[in-house]
């Protein structure tokens, strides 16, 4: 499962892990990304999971930032 | 705000912060307390807010172990 386009309005994508710690880990890293790119995502995660939202807030929807974004995170 | 009840089957919070950063550093303040109580909450946060929703899996609902927790992230 790779990055699902939502409602023509967002970017989401789910990742799986095998505890909390590398979930939380995963977090830390998107957050990290997040604010070297100044383009912050909205995150759910649990136990073993993590849910990566990714839009434009300025124009409520996508635009190229976001899927750059995406692909960074792809490369963590 | 404090935590609120939700379905009788949750306790749920939402935090405000002044940016993503202030939040994620919360989001590891909770994650931490997680790992030391095994008890593991679902997070989402984004720019400036962060919500934790607790309830214990094995019974899909409410115990003390999550009065608990949010007494002790209240705390944080």
């Amino acid at each position: 499962p790779d990055w699902e386009v939502v409602d023509e309005h967002h970017l989401r994508r789910k990742f799986r892990f095998g505890n909390f710690r590398e979930a939380l880990d995963f977090v830390n890293r998107v957050g990290e990304l997040a604010e070297e790119q100044n383009h912050h995502p909205d995150i759910c995660f649990g136990w073993g999971r993590v849910e990566i939202t990714v839009f434009t807030h300025k124009i409520d929807g996508l635009t190229e930032s976001d899927f750059i974004f995406a692909a960074k995170v792809d490369n963590l």
